[in-house]
C-alpha cells in the first residue's frame, strides 16, 4: 500500500502508483481511451509544455502567480522540453473531450515535477496545484489549438525545407539528362520526343508549388487564440496576462505568433486545419505521379519500359534470385495515400464542429501532425535514398524512341498529315523505324532529316528543321 | 392572366402558369434548391409514381379513398410510368427537406392529371387533393426510403448482369489466351512466367466477387418502411391500409419486398445504402485495376509493354498521326473514381442523420442511383467496345518473356539459389537471354532445360519439369 | 437517305443526320461514352470556343491562316458564345481520351457553322478543317487544360463574390445581434454566456476566410500551357503564333493569363486542381458547421434549443400540419457534401496522371466546374432565403441562460472554485438559477452581482466585475 | 568490435549488434522506412508466425526439411507466439516492397532464434537459413496476405462479438424505457410522440446489422493463397507441401480457411479488403449517428434538450466548474471519422495494384488491421462506459413533449387538417399546450383526449384513439 498514494475527484477516489507523475485525470482517461494504442504525438505535448511555461511566465509578470512557483514550473517544462518524462504521457491518441484529457496529463505532469523541485511528494498539490497553477488563466479551448498551431508550424518548416531538397535534387538530374532523347507519351501511348531532363523538370516544378504552397500556407497558422479561456470571450483572463503571454509565445518559439482579434472563431473553427491538410493533399498527388512514372520508367529491367535504373536498396524478393523492387517508391505512394486519408479524418472532424467548439480536435491533430510527419519522412528518404542516384539507361531510351512512331510528327510539315500517317502506320505494321522508311522512300533529303531529327529542334517550340 | 391559375399555400398566393402539372410547393422549391440543374433522377420519380399507385388501391380496398378518385388517380400514375410528364418534375437533385419537395412535386402532378382525367381543371384540388388523397395515410419519411430501395434494387439487377456479362467476356479470353506464355511481374519488375489466360482469368474472377456482391446486398435493400409514416410509428396510418400496401407494392413491382418489422429503425437509419455503396466501390476499385493493367499491357504500341492490342475505337490525337489510345479503358476509370467519390457523399450524408430521420436522403438517392447507373453503363461499354476485341501480340509476349530474368526462377531447383543469382546478374548486365547462358555455360542439358521450361509446367504449382 | 451526309474516319464511314453541327469523332464518342447522361459543362464549351476564337486571330495574324477562313471561324466562334448552338455539344462528362472528344466537338461545331457562313455545306472540310484550321497548332493537350483554367476563373470570381455577400449578411446580424445574452456551448453542453452577436461574428469570419483563399487561388489558375501542344514542348507550334495567342487571349477574356515557362509541367500535372478544390472542400466545411450550428439553435420550435428563428421558406410536411423545416440549410450541407465528395474524384484523378499527361482532366474538369457551381448557387440561396432573414427568440435565449450554471465560472474569482462548483450542483439538482442560489445563500452582495453579471463584462476578456 | 555480429547480402556487408534476432534485411528496411515510428501491427507479425510454423511442419512431412530443423523453427515460433521477442519486430508498418521487409523480419528473428536452440551463435545461418529454411516454398506475396487474413479473422470475430454485446446492452435500454413518452424530431423539429424505448430499439437494430455484417463477410476471407508463391502460380511450391501447408493452418488456427482454386487473382487482388472496410465504415456511420444522437438528447444538462443523462467519466473542463461531458461518445465519432479514413486508404491502395501483385499491401494491412481493433474497442468502451448506465429525465421529456406541437397530428382525424394547423398554429405562437387549448376551445371531449393521448395508442400504428 505503500507504493501508491491516493487522488480525488468528483466521481471519489483512486489510486495511483507513487512512481507516476500523472495524476487521476490522467488515470481515468487513460481507461475510458484505452483505443488505440498510440499515445498523443510527443511533439503536440512539447508545444502545450511551451504553452504552460510561456503561461507560468505571463502570470508571475502579472502578479497573479508567486515567483518560487513559477520558476519550479518553469524548470518543470524545461526538463519536459529536454525530452524528459516521455513515458508520462499516456493519454491516447484518440480521446473524447476536445484536448482535456490530453491538457491534464501534461498540467498533472508539469505540477508533480514541480512539487518535487519545490521538495514536496507528488499529489501534494497544496504546493502547486494541476488546476489553480498550471492551468491559471487557461481552458483547453485555448492552450490546445495554440499548442497544436505551434507544433504544426515546425513540422510545416521541416516539411517544406525537405521538399525544397528534393525540388534540388530533380533539378540536378534536369541539368544531367538534359541531352538525352526520350520518347514521351501522353494516355501511355508513343507521342513526341522529348529529353529526360524535361521529365524531371516537370517534376521539379511540382514540388516547387508544393515547397511554395506549405511556405506561404504558416500564416495562416499564426494566428492563435491564447487568452480566449473556454469559447473565446476570454472569461477569467485579464488583460494583463493576455497580451504577455502572446509576446511570451513569440520570444520562446521564435514564430510570428499573433493573437487572434476575434477568439471566439479561432476558438470554434478548424479550417485552417482542412486547409493545411488540403495542401499536403495536393503535395501526396504530385508525390504519387511521380513515384508511379519513375517506377514505370524504371520497370524491367528487360520487360519493362527500362529507361530509368532506379537504385537497389534491398533485397526485392525472398523466392527470386536477382529481383529489385522500387521500395523507396513504393513507401513514398503509400505514405502519400495515408496522407489523403488523414484529410478525410480531418475534413470530417472539422465539419462536424458545433458551436463554441470542435470537440474532435484530437483527431483534428493526431492527423494533421501525422501526415506532416510522414510527408517529411518519406521526402527526405525519397531524396536521399532515390532520387539522388536515379541513373538513366540511355541505350534503352534511345531503343524506345526510334521503334516509336513519335517522330512522324516532327515530319507533318514537311510531308503533309496524310502521309504522315501513312507512314505511322507501315512503322507499325512491319515494325520498322520511321527514319528508315523516309529514308528509303526517299520523302525527304537525310539532309534535312538530320536537321529536323536534331535533339534540340524536337523537344523545343516551332516546326522541328525551320 | 388567363394563362396563369393562382395557387396558395401558409406562405400566401403564387401564380402558376396554366399548362404545368406541379403546383405551388414544386414552384417554391424550385427556386429555393436552383443549386445543380441535374433534376431528380427519373428513376426515383417512376418509383415514387408506383408507391402511390400502389397507395391509391390500397386506400381504395380499406375503403379510405373512393373508387373513383382511386382509378384517376392509377390511371395518372400508369402515364408517367409510361414515360409521359417527365419535363413537370423539375425538382432539383439537391435539396433540402429529405425529399418532401419531390415528394411533393409527385404528389401536385398525379393530382393535376388525375383532376384532368376526371373532367377538371388543374388547381381544382376539391376533386383530387395531393396531400388528403394523393398521400394519403403516407409521409414523405415512408414513402420516399420505400421507392428509394425500389428504384436501387432495379439498378442492382442490371448492374450484377451487365457484371456477369464482362464476367463471361473475360473468360472467353481466359480460355482463349490459356496457352499463350507471358512474362508476370509484381511491382512492375519481372517476375515469373505466366499465361495470358491467368491474366484473364484473375480478372474475371475479381468480377465475379463483384457480380456476387451485387446480387446478394439486394436481400437488404427489400426491407421497407411504408406505412411507418413520419418516424416509423405508424400514426395515422390504419393497419389494413398497410398490410395491403406491401402486398400490393410486391404485385406491381414483382420484388420481394417485406414490411420492416420495426420501421422506427428503417426510416432513420442510412446503412444499408451506405452498405451497397461500399460494395459498388469495391467493384470499382477492381475495374480500375484491370483498365490499369490492359492499358499497361497495350502500351504503346511499340515504345511500351505492347503485349495486348486494345481495339481502337476513335481517332486518338488532334495534333498526332495515327495515333490511338484506350478511351474506354480510362473512361471506366474515371466512372470508378466517381463511384469512389460518390461513397464519400453517401458516408458522409448517412453519417449526419439526427434522431428521427435523415435530412440528407436527397444526396444519397441521387448519388446511390447515379452510381449504380454509371457503373452499369461503363461495364456494358468495357465488355462491348473492348474485351471482346482484346488481342494478343503473342510476338512480343514472347520477347519480353525472353528478356527477362524470369526463367531463373525455374532453374533454382537444378542449379542453386546462388548459380541461379549470378546467371540472373548475367542476363541483366550482357542483355542477353537466360537460355541462352546456361546452354553456353552447360549448366544443364538442352533436354532438360526444356522439359523445364515448357509451357504448362511454368505456369502450375510444383518444381517445374519435375 | 437525303437526309443524311456521309463523313470518314481511319475506322470507316458513318452517317449522320444532314442538320447536325458535330461530325463523325462526336458522333464514336457519343456511342462509346454513353454513361452519365450529362453533358460536357457548357461553360467549358465556351471557354473552348473562346480559346478557338484565340488560335484563329493568333494564326492569321502569323500568317498560317487566311483571313477568310479566320474571319468565319471567328464568326462562328461568337455564335456559340452567345449560346446558340448548345445542343450541338452532346459529348457526355464521363469520357475517355484527356478531353479528345469534347476538342473534337467543339472543332467540328465550329468547322460547320463557319462552312455556313462560307456559303458551304456541312461536311465539306475542305472549306474549313476541323483539324487543320480550328485545331490549327494546337492539341488537345495544351487547348483543353488552357480552356478548363479560364472557366475555373470566371467561377471562382463568382464564387468569391457570392461568399463575400454572405460574410456581409453574417456581419448585419452580428451587429444587430450584439447585445442580446445567449448560453455559449461547449461540447453541446452548457458553457459560458456569450451574445448571439459574437456566435455571428464566428460565422463572418470563417466565411470571410473561405473569400480570401477562393480570391488568392486565383493566381494559380493563370498559369495556362497554350502553345506546349500534346507535350509541352511546343512541337509545331511557331514561336509567333505562341505570344500571339497569350495576348490574344488575355484580351478576350480581360483575365490576367500568362504563358506557363515549362509547359511540360503544365500539361501533365493537375495538382493545381486539387489545391483550389481542397480550398472549396475548407469553404465546405465551414459551411456545413454553420449550417448544422444555425438548424441547432433554431430547433423546435418548442421542444429544442428555438433560439434561433430560421425562415420559413415552404411547407415542411406532407403529414405534420404547421411543420416547419430549415430546408435552405439542409440543401447547404448536402451541397457542401458533394463538394468534398468532388475533391475524393480530383484527388483521385490527379494522382492518376502518368508521365506526359492526366488522361482523367474530363473527370477533374467536370467536378471542379461542378463544386464551383453549386457552391456558387448554395451560397446565393444561404444568404438570400435564410440568412438575410434570420430573427432571434430574446426570451428563449434568456431562458436557456438563466436555467444553465454558465454564469458560475464568473463568479469563480469571487468564491472559489470549490464553492462554484458547489453552487453549480445544488443549481442542477434542486433545477434552480445560478443567480438566485447566489442570494439566498449571501454569498455575494445583489450589487456585485449586478455588476458581474454585467453582459458586456460576462462576454469581454478579463474578471467579470473587475 | 566484439558486440557487433557481420551480416551481407548482393549491396554489401552491414555490421549488427550481437544482442538483436533481426538480421541485416531487416537493418537496411528500418533505415529506408524510418517514417510512421509505428512498427508492423504485432497481430500480423503473429499471424505470419503461424504461417511459419505450419509451413516448417508441411516441410518437415513432405521431407524438404530435417526433423531437427523443423523442431526448432517450431520452437522458435512458438515462444514469439507467446509474446516474447517483440521488440525485435522492427519494421515501419508503413514500407515499400509489398510486405517483404516485413517478410524477412520475421524469417531473420525466427531463423536466429532456432540457432540459438540448436546451440547456434546467431547470424550462422548456415544452421537455420532465413530464406531457405523458414522461407521454404514461400514467397512474400503467398505467406503475406495469408497471414493478413488470419489475423483480420481473428478481429474480426472479436468486433462481431463487441458490436453483439453493444447490441444487448440497447435491447436492455429499448425494454426498461419502454413506456416512457418523449418527443420525437424529424429534421431537429417537433414531430410526433414516441417512446425512449423505441430510440433505442432503432440504435439496437442499426447495430445487429453491423453484427451481422461482420459476421458474414468473414467467409470471403477464408480463401487463402498460401502455395501461390511469387504470383499465383505456385512455381517451386510441391503440391504435396501445398496440400499439406493449408491443412495444418486450419488445425492450429481453428479457421475454416480454404485454398484458392485460382491463387493468381488471390494474390493480387485486394478487393475483399475493400469490401470489408466498406462494411466497417457502415458500422462506423451507424456508431456516428448513434452517438451525435446520445450526445444531443444529453444535451444541457439545463440548457439543451436534456433527456437522456450520459454518465459522467471524468472532470469535464479545466476552467468550467461542474462541467461534465460526453467524452466517451465524442471519442466513439473520432474513432468512427478514422475508420471512414483508413477506408480511403484501403480504397486507394487496393485500386492501385498492378498486374500480379498489390506493391501496397503493407497499407492495406495497417489500416484494415487498425480499423478493426479500435472500432472494437471503441464499441467495449462506449458499451461499458457509457449505453449501460445512461438514465432518462423522465420531466424533461414530458417537459419537452408537452411545449411542442407533435400531438396535433394525432387529432388531425378528428379535428381536420386545417383546424389542426390552426391549432398549431395558436400553440407556438401563445406557447400554450396543445392539450389545453382542445380542452379550452372544446374541441374534444376530455374523455376521447385521453383515449387519443394514451401513450401505446400515440406510439402504435393507426389513428390514435381507434
Amino acid at each position: 500500500m505503500e507504493n501508491f498514494r491516493l487522488e480525488k475527484d468528483f466521481l471519489g477516489e483512486r489510486k495511483l502508483p507513487c512512481n507516476v507523475y500523472y495524476g487521476i485525470n490522467t488515470l481515468r482517461a487513460s481507461e475510458h481511451f484505452n483505443v488505440s494504442g498510440k499515445k498523443v504525438n510527443f511533439k503536440l505535448i512539447k508545444a502545450l509544455v511551451i504553452v504552460k511555461k510561456a503561461a507560468a511566465l505571463a502570470n508571475e509578470k502579472a502578479n497573479l502567480l508567486s515567483i518560487e512557483k513559477s520558476q519550479a514550473i518553469i524548470k518543470a517544462c524545461d526538463r519536459i522540453l529536454k525530452g524528459e518524462f516521455e513515458d508520462q504521457f499516456i493519454t491516447d491518441s484518440l480521446q473524447g473531450g476536445a484536448g482535456t484529457s490530453t491538457n491534464m496529463n501534461v498540467n498533472e505532469v508539469i505540477s508533480n515535477i514541480a512539487i518535487e523541485i519545490l521538495g514536496g511528494k507528488k499529489g501534494d498539490y497544496s504546493l502547486i496545484h494541476p488546476i489553480h497553477d498550471i492551468n491559471m488563466c487557461q481552458s483547453t479551448n485555448d492552450v490546445y489549438p495554440t499548442a497544436l498551431r505551434i507544433a504544426a508550424i515546425r513540422l510545416l518548416r521541416a516539411a517544406a525545407d525537405s521538399f525544397s531538397k528534393l525540388q534540388t535534387a530533380l533539378q540536378v538530374k534536369e541539368n544531367d539528362f538534359s541531352h538525352i532523347l526520350k520518347l514521351g507519351r501522353t494516355e501511355l501511348m508513343d507521342a513526341l520526343p522529348m529529353t529526360v531532363g524535361q521529365e524531371f523538370g516537370a517534376y521539379a516544378r511540382a514540388v516547387a508549388r508544393d515547397r511554395w504552397r506549405l511556405y506561404k500556407v504558416e500564416e495562416r497558422l499564426r494566428e492563435i487564440n491564447i487568452g480566449g479561456t473556454a469559447i473565446g470571450t476570454g472569461m477569467n483572463a485579464p488583460q494583463k496576462y493576455i497580451f504577455l503571454i502572446t509576446d511570451i509565445l513569440q520570444d520562446i518559439t521564435g514564430l510570428g505568433l499573433s493573437r487572434s482579434d476575434f477568439p471566439v472563431d479561432t476558438t470554434q473553427n478548424m479550417d485552417v486545419f482542412c486547409e493545411v491538410s488540403g495542401l499536403l493533399k495536393a503535395a501526396a498527388v504530385n508525390l504519387i505521379k511521380i513515384s508511379n512514372d519513375l517506377r514505370l520508367l524504371g520497370s524491367g529491367p528487360k520487360g519493362g519500359f527500362g529507361e530509368l535504373l532506379i537504385p537497389a536498396v534491398q533485397t526485392g524478393s525472398s523466392i527470386m534470385p536477382g529481383k529489385v523492387n522500387p521500395v523507396i517508391l513504393e513507401m513514398v505512394s503509400q505514405v502519400s495515400m495515408k496522407v489523403i486519408a488523414n484529410d478525410t479524418s480531418i475534413t470530417f472532424a472539422a465539419s462536424s464542429g458545433q458551436l463554441e467548439l470542435n470537440a474532435f480536435s484530437p483527431l483534428i491533430a493526431e492527423n494533421i501532425l501525422e501526415s506532416l510527419e510522414i510527408l517529411n519522412n518519406a521526402v527526405i528518404s525519397l531524396t536521399k535514398n532515390c532520387v539522388n542516384s536515379i541513373k538513366v539507361d540511355v541505350n534503352k531510351c534511345k531503343f524506345n524512341l526510334d521503334a516509336s512512331t513519335a517522330l512522324v510528327t516532327a515530319l507533318e510539315y514537311y510531308i503533309g498529315y496524310d502521309k504522315a500517317s501513312e507512314v505511322a502506320k507501315k512503322a507499325i505494321n512491319e515494325n520498322r523505324p520511321i527514319k528508315e522508311i523516309v529514308v528509303d522512300e526517299k520523302l525527304l533529303s537525310t539532309d534535312l532529316l538530320d536537321k529536323i531529327l536534331n535533339p534540340f529542334s524536337l523537344t523545343s517550340p516551332g516546326i522541328p528543321g525551320k
